[in-house]
């Protein structure tokens, strides 16, 4: 048995998602910018594909651009409004707990001159709504906030924060990073007023290579990348025609499926918490659990045990799982979320995210529990000796 | 018969591409930056194309870098030795017939404070080595110079270019564009002496949505793109790997197959040039011919008709070709290279281009020139009426 856990790295792309892939790597291979009939095809195709993101977001069609995955979204998001709104002001807000595709932006921007405010979180990895209501300023330009973290799974109230900010005099612009809430929970740009939203194909059983941006009609935004001025100039490059539609035909999957992904995911991963409190003693669950965290995240530290010698246990039993982000697996000593967190360097170094797929099963969850049992007994008698 | 002659568009990935795509969607999908065996897996795999792409262009392993396209790739060499030279000078050197994605990148840094010289191109869309040594001074700090023009195949010297820059005291970087020359001529990164190359999948029988830029051991960027800090920093987000992976393979099959690839390209379009000035009369070759140009195109006015007319006409019969390049045909009123090149306006409107790939055969260019003829001699009686 083969258990793949680790979801919020990246997914595997589903049947249907491959299939329209091989369509148009084989057949509707024409650029969408020629004029001819294989060109139109296309380019006819990329539109379809264009309606079903926007649906899946509750959004319209013209305010999706397709970009080269999650992290460009998050870049021509920030830089593209920056670049736009440099003369407005120079404070910006975000939280400690974002990404690296959007600390490392700010991280640059502070380097030409910008004032970046890091909210703190809470130990359940939740921002405080008062802290960012009284940082707020004029002079604040955007706010960016995720909203499910990666590592946890902590919702943030991304809706009251389009509320607060939409009854403002000076209105900052709101950009959520929705890279990791997307298919998992209800998402809906009318009702989280956000002004921009970062999506990533690959981590909804779509193709890496792919994102989008959802831009907010009216809203402004310089480009990132010059050229033949594909996606209404704002993405130039012959669009990734295999790339657009698999996450397409992702995106159809997921308003076509959404309640019945969330509660299989939901069931599974209350279950499988619920079970490792009863089987495996001195384990600490980290991040806000039941409504207030995501359906597909859990993370848990296995005090005693260190993280990564736990993973490579499992890995023998093909068992799938994460340390922190696989993002910064590689290169960061310990998680910027769990430090964020207030956690202690020994919760931060036994800390194992499982991150579920609506194709996990009960067997899979069954196997990893008993595996998990067996690994944790023996990492800690060794840690004693 | 489906004849595809509008391969400098894009071209139909190759069977082994599709299969090794297919293995890393349904196979391969673990994160790279994961620290398990799947993204183990996934990480080794993008080594062996990164080793493909680099032995394909004689360079280095540690010499390319991913990108998500040939634009990517123009914008992420210019605008990232920009900012880290803009100290150094505000000099810039280029032609009139870049690609978009090299003329907007330059426009965009004359609004910035830069100067940009456009070198002029003779009536064969060649440059004039002698404007090239009169105009680089101390303080140009870049030449951008398109291998092979994608609208005309003519061949720019890039390694005299190369030669001129190595024996010069201050030395501007040489960033070559080589996203329509790579696997159509003999191209060595050694021989050139480029200290930036770039280059596109989806033009070599790869996929679309991914590229990658060459850059000379020693030299120094700025990345466009921040986050998770992939590809040594200088391209964050979650590889691409079935990209990757395709244009890897489609890089080994250059490596494999150029010598014949040109030879069958070549035979191809002269054969085909000259039946045509045989068989249609008043008609034009814009560009050069012989060795001075590309193996894979050619560009032809046919006197008296309009172009984008006979494409379509074409097109009835399933035959699939352009008027100017894709990425502009639907927004640019009159090519920009034609145009360079001192043509009329009547040469202009009535050009078609022709571009080839090894897979064309001699019954597809047969059909074509037949049904040209009859095309032709239709249009323009409707035309003299």
């Amino acid at each position: 048995m083969v258990v793949y856990f680790d979801n919020s790295a990246t997914t595997k792309p589903s049947q249907k998602v491959v299939e329209i892939m091989m369509k148009a790597l084989t057949e509707y291979y024409g650029n969408p910018s020629s004029l001819h009939r294989m060109g139109l095809e296309t380019e006819k195709l990329i539109r379809l594909s264009r309606k079903q993101v926007s649906k899946a977001l509750g959004a319209k069609e013209q305010e999706i651009i397709f970009t080269s995955g999650g992290t460009e979204a998050n870049n021509l998001s920030i830089l593209g409004v920056i670049e736009a709104l440099k003369r407005k002001g120079k404070s910006i807000i975000t939280t400690k707990i974002e990404h690296l595709s959007v600390l490392n932006i700010y991280k640059y921007l502070e380097q030409k001159g910008f004032k970046v405010l890091y909210l703190d979180v809470d130990q359940y990895g939740r921002i405080n709504m008062e802290q960012l209501k009284n940082s707020v300023t004029e002079e604040t330009i955007m706010i960016t906030i995720m909203h499910v973290n990666n590592e946890v799974g902590t919702i943030q109230p991304v809706e009251d924060i389009g509320d607060f900010i939409r009854d403002r005099a000076s209105k900052p612009i709101f950009h959520v990073d929705a890279v990791q809430s997307f298919g998992k929970v209800h998402l809906r740009s009318s009702r989280i007023m956000a002004d921009f939203i970062s999506l990533s194909g690959h981590k909804i059983h779509g193709p890496k290579g792919i994102g989008a941006l959802y831009i907010k009609k009216g809203q402004r935004i310089q480009p990132l990348v010059f050229g033949g001025n594909q996606e209404t100039g704002l993405r130039s490059g012959t669009e990734n025609v295999p790339g657009i539609l698999g996450f397409g035909v992702a995106a159809e999957e997921i308003t076509n499926d959404i309640d019945n992904r969330i509660l299989k995911m939901r069931t599974l991963k209350e279950s499988f918490v619920k079970m490792l409190k009863s089987e495996i003693g001195d384990i600490k669950i980290n991040g806000s659990e039941g409504e207030g965290s995501s359906p597909h995240i859990t993370n848990i530290s296995f005090m005693g045990v260190m993280g990564e010698v736990l993973l490579h246990s499992l890995e023998q039993d093909n068992i799938f799982v994460s340390t922190g982000s696989a993002c910064s697996s590689k290169k960061e000593a310990k998680s910027h979320v769990l430090k964020a967190m207030g956690m202690k360097d020994s919760e931060i170094e036994s800390a194992i995210r499982f991150s579920f797929s609506h194709n996990n099963t009960i067997e899979e969850m069954n196997f990893t529990i008993d595996r998990l049992k067996k690994h944790v007994s023996e990492l800690r008698k060794i840690r004693k000796r």
